[in-house]
């Protein structure tokens, strides 16, 4: 019914941080949505300009020209707002939001951590404490229900989405038991648009590497969402730095404890109804391409017996079910649409 | 009225060569196209395996078997057929398909080439010369009217579709009495996906090269174009190899012989109403990866006032409006659905 | 003493199969190597072309003629034959060679495993297990004494070469107790330069991916040396494709069993004196770029105090240290020359 | 007599601005140099670090610290000085360094243009006017006798020395007499290491645009040297920007007037002996990967009959014969040295 209405009516949305890469994939994602309109978009460093002046590929897809990051005009134009701006910068604009009754969804890393403790251990002291209880931890496989009815969603980081899609279904199956290895590599959008040398197309292409040894900020936030699952201890994650532009693959090696443990049906069980993931199983690995541009994560594993481990594979895209894909995946959850609304074309390969 | 007839009705169709990169991005595109729908496909090298064990991307999307390359099987299936075959392979599969009533869009090179003798010198003997006259030039800016009612269509090559969108208003208008220079840049797809050592990653990543200098197989199709709309002079062409996947960048050099052509009058008027061609005129120049994944094409311009010549640059995705996109733009024209049908998914960016 | 020898007296060399990528870049190598000539190449692809035909970068830098691959003629022109040939065709050529008495460095798999019977399992039966027991395992930095008299050096696979030098000095201090994860990352060279379509750009490009998922057949070579050095379990190795040309990079994780092991010491301790080794300790991790045309292994590693694990990352170019570089200096080994000789230059970055 | 000197006696050099594209590679060459010894280095960014902190590569092989841009530290330090530095900040360095006595080869944009009205126009008012006539032009292939002896070399630009190889010896031979079209396509290094969006990897990466429309500031340059070697028109320049590192490939299109010129001939007699530049005339045309990390420049002809158009591509690598590898080779002839001294590497292929 609602979808109907929906149909009937489209809901407007705003972006603030409509320039960056998680927010120009926001634009490209809701300009085709049928069950929207974008009624505001801000940009700090382009405002006054037209989002088509800045990516000439939104000539006739996205016009509007883009204003300040401002949370009255953007509460006054829309009911459900997209925030992906700089963790800090997102914390005072979304309280803001939410206390006039707008509807939230956060790409920033802001509301992802539940323990404002953590978050100044990795972040800074937190502008907006008494928020966190609010928020929803944007990841619909474990919170479909809770989105429905968020006010505020947190859409968890690339990392940890192509990490916990992974894992959680070991952990509540009681797998977890033991550190479990996270080798994750991922395309440069993770980084985001700032003009840094280290993301110069000289200095990452025809070159790879791992970062962030000595602590990652997504860490935390995959330890949680572990924990909460039933994980018995802490993962050891490793980042890499890949030469494509969007996609995370992550490489997970799982020490069970048990003999063989049955994988197919533990990733049955929990994806069954799934409508973004895509069970590889034990036929051939997941692969960045095939889910470029897509909402998709690709599951695939296999039990080693000779280490008598199991390896668990995901694919997504950072910028799609890493970000902006999942967090539409949310609204869609938010409005009552069918969650695949505005998020089906298929991948673009080659 | 058709529209309508579509959405309650999608006309079955079939593709010919499924798995080549034109056959695969035509799955793609008429996966999601609410007027069709995929009724039969083939693939020699593939056969009886699934689409989506070929392409995993294709899950979910297109499950479907890949039979025989079987006129027959095609005709009783589909009213139109798509053959992306390679030439020469094409030609008696299309008179077959003719001669039992099915319409055709060909994406070989098989039917571009009006003269059986030109074709014959940059190919071999055509083996169907009498259907020449049957075949409509597939480039919708030009043959519009006469595309609705084809019973064959001949698709454009990726390298004439990107010079001639630039200069086909040119020598309309009677500006093109020299040789144009045609220095036109293509990503690796437009080679197709045959096992070739000079498409290996390794020989293509961090190189580019020209290619062809001594004749591409383009520039007859590129000249009879040309020369039909009025150019008084062969064109000079250039193909290089672009380590990227996908596009075509054309940069034509025109002595026009006047004093400043009015450019932005020539190409406005030709293309004011084109749903597909965007017009950057003197602003930033088009570049590739604005078209992505897209049936645009995007031309800029500017004069060159000390060396009297006219610059014209344009773009194109070689997959989308250089073969595929243009196949399904065609397809829309035959079924009297609006044009834009199943092609209006913005470019993937970044 | 020898080395003035040479200097006064290049040693006539010969590459079997010149035309690979592992080929090629002996080429490159050999050609400003100060103590040896060019005397013989063959190429079955391209027999009777200048090697400077097939590759015109080595044009002036070697444009001798390519002949068969023929042991009678290498023997007769050269003091030592580096074979550089599929697995399969290159044991026949060794052992003819070596009947003739010709010290060989062959880069094909055939010496690589001591044990025919485990090379039947992962290859097939072996030509020649004869000559398993003269061969000596040309990683210098383990076995550079026996290197200095072989008659027969088998060249280590890519991989095996970046596994073994972090994890050796760890299995030789008794800290291999658990099954190492062996996460390694690779550019395309590492597969060859046949023509394969998953080979091609437009496969590999903006991809990534995982392989060889049930058995990669570097791993029974990884397992032999670790076992050799005393490691006590078998390591789990997963191999993925790069989208880059060069490089391997190798992410392992340790569990000792210790409390946090003396992983500094254990390093140094091993490569006081490597000319090739560049140990990164806890600073920066390695990268590709950084050994990329060089013969260097760089080495990086961490304590994960929270999960009770080592990282160890090693960074290698797979045509150099992993392949024709490592087979110059085991050249320089056994010729008596300064084993950095001809090997000395910089990386190309950027 | 002067190279038995250098190899008996090494040649203090200094490099200031250590670390950029250029300056990086200049210590990637010097330090391989047997004729020079790398005595004073400057960086602002990294300064009081050592190069080989900010480039892992360089470790065992620069290690030296970074100083500040102090004129008078490398003039006491060096005999020579490389200035790679922004243009603007190279001027007042490079005017109290030719004061001190000191010889500079400046690679920045300061001292190219003869006239500093020209300057004027295209960068800022010149700080050292007067210093323009003592420069000589740092193109070997030209100004070979007074570079022997020149205080001050001013390299060319990147596209100069691509577009001029293949043009001046046909402006010499009186066949450029119409404007001829530039259409050159350069990798990123080109535009330096600042930390700009437009050089991110995700922006540059499956893309590739023209710029510079409305005014390279190359294009003076070239015009200058075309006009001294006697072409009669000016020259139409339209840059590209290229999914690559390293690298341009210019491809130049020739209106002679003339009945098919005689291109072998002109450029057989042009570099007949030069150790550079490498002559593919009709055969297969150069490819930007043969030149890659070296100091080459390929040169490959045709005529087009039909349009009666000469087709010139030449090959170069940007930051070889295009800047750094140049500058050595200036400093060679400065020093009296043989022209390929620390020059001779392979190209890095594949």
């Amino acid at each position: 019914m609602e979808a109907i209405r929906a149909t009937a009516k489209r809901v407007p949305v705003a972006v603030l941080g409509a320039t960056g890469y998680t927010g120009v994939e926001l634009l490209r994602l809701l300009a085709r949505h049928p069950g929207v309109a974008l009624a505001y978009l801000s940009s700090e460093q382009y405002r006054n300009r037209r989002a088509s002046d800045v990516y000439p590929f939104l000539a006739g897809v996205v016009d509007a020209a883009l204003g300040p990051p401002d949370a009255a005009a953007a509460a006054a134009a829309a009911e459900v707002v997209f925030t992906a701006l700089p963790h800090g910068a997102a914390a005072p604009l979304v309280r803001d939001l939410v206390a006039r009754g707008t509807r939230v969804v956060d790409l920033s890393a802001d509301f992802r951590l539940r323990d404002p403790e953590v978050y100044a251990r990795w972040y800074a002291t937190h502008a907006t404490p008494d928020l966190l209880a609010t928020a929803v931890y944007g990841l619909p496989e474990l919170y479909r229900d809770a989105l429905r009815h968020a006010a505020l969603v947190a859409c968890p980081g690339c990392y940890p989405t192509g990490a916990l899609l992974g894992l959680v279904p070991l952990a509540r199956a009681g797998l977890l038991t033991e550190p479990v290895v996270i080798d994750a590599k991922s395309g440069t959008t993770g980084a985001g648009r700032g003009a840094k040398i280290e993301q110069l197309f000289a200095e990452v292409n025809e070159n790879f590497r791992p970062y962030g040894l000595d602590g990652h900020r997504h860490l935390p936030e995959i330890a949680q969402e572990l924990r909460a699952a039933g994980a018995a201890a802490p993962p050891l994650f490793v980042p890499h730095l890949l030469p494509v532009s969007r996609g995370i693959l992550s490489t997970m090696y799982v020490r069970t404890g048990a003999e063989r443990p049955p994988l197919g049906a533990v990733f049955e069980a929990a994806y069954a109804d799934e409508p973004f993931v895509v069970l590889r199983g034990e036929g051939p690995p997941p692969e960045l391409r095939e889910v470029r541009g897509t909402n998709r994560c690709a599951i695939g594993w296999r039990w080693d017996a000779p280490s008598r481990q199991a390896i668990v594979v995901t694919a997504i895209d950072n910028l799609g079910k890493g970000a902006s894909g999942q967090a539409v995946q949310c609204l869609n959850l938010m409005l009552g649409l069918p969650e695949t609304t505005g998020l089906d074309a298929p991948a673009l390969v080659p």
